[in-house]
């Protein structure tokens, strides 16, 4: 198995798809007996650098993403109200925290929790109250975390991160990254995981 | 089911993604007793509206692109040879060559064959000898069909076909249409036969 057996999941904080992904990999993981490692960067620097604009400008292709995200939360029977609060006013920041909870064992749990409240209580990730709660969801005092997720140690962990996600070449998220082959969207997790296992 | 038992197809020749869809749709209109509607239109046209560039100017999107193709390829046992020559120098003609075949019955045989040309050996769909040889394989007289692909009449059913597709939100190939709802992408024909066949 590579990676020691740990199947990389590289993700922003403010894709719409990675709802999906975060609220699926914890039943993925016990089902198929992987591991993920979460890997939080900013897709946004690396998508304006390449002037990739999936749904801002593009109002009929966004108005299809909600309704097919619709369709497939329901395929995967997790809770959705569309349209979400979308794009993220603190997109960074909520990534930044992510980061924290990545050097400190709780990325996941935060993580799940800020996609819940954004998804199904409409609350947008990376703003409060749904940083604060969803950092206390995760059992870790709000004050504290936001305050190092501003210092200038965790805004340079979150530059290299996204500069090894550039250079492995990963252009959007989520991106599952195993065995030199990366797998771009919630939609290709299965063949990730496939590849992962050794088909 | 909704449309008397039929599934819209909609594509243009020239989408990569789409060949896997055209070799894989005789497959599953006998394993899931469906039938598909092709409906060749021009997908140029309507993603250019909307500045909807997906590689031209995007080569890490790109290369990703190719790889993910021949992965794709590969769990459908589809023979592939990538990168296949792209885009598609005649575009437009390869598509009036569809619509004629449309209303003539052998649109599908067409554009099978004029994709596994071009896909497993390497010639361009909608150029020499690639047109010729599909439309005979096809069971056509390339003269004939290339003269009347070429007339107005043919033009102006392809911008009918184009300005449906417009209407019906459709931004991109291969698109699903059913009882309604649109499914964009190879990887959303699943869930569109899910869907057809009511779940």
């Amino acid at each position: 198995m590579p990676n020691g057996g740990e199947l990389d999941f590289w993700f922003s904080i403010g894709s719409t798809y990675t709802y999906l992904t975060v609220s699926r990999l914890h039943r993925l993981e016990e089902s198929e007996g992987v591991r993920f490692r979460w890997r939080p960067f900013s897709a946004r620097a690396i998508m304006q650098e390449m002037d990739n604009i999936p749904f801002a400008t593009k109002p009929i292709k966004l108005a299809y993403m909600w309704r097919d995200l619709e369709r497939r939360a329901s395929l995967h029977r997790l809770p959705i109200k569309v349209p979400a609060p979308y794009p993220l006013k603190e997109f960074d920041l909520a990534n930044r925290v992510a980061i924290v909870g990545q050097t400190e064992g709780w990325c996941a749990a935060y993580v799940r929790a800020a996609y819940r409240r954004w998804f199904v209580d409409g609350e947008q990730a990376g703003s409060e109250p749904n940083l604060s709660e969803s950092l206390a969801e995760a059992g870790q005092d709000p004050a504290r975390v936001i305050a190092l997720a501003k210092s200038e140690v965790i805004r340079l962990a979150y530059a290299a991160a996204t500069e090894e996600a550039r250079r492995l070449k990963i252009f959007g998220v989520p991106t599952f990254v195993t065995g030199g082959e990366i797998f771009w969207g919630d939609d290709r997790l299965e063949d990730a995981l496939a590849w992962h296992v050794g088909r």
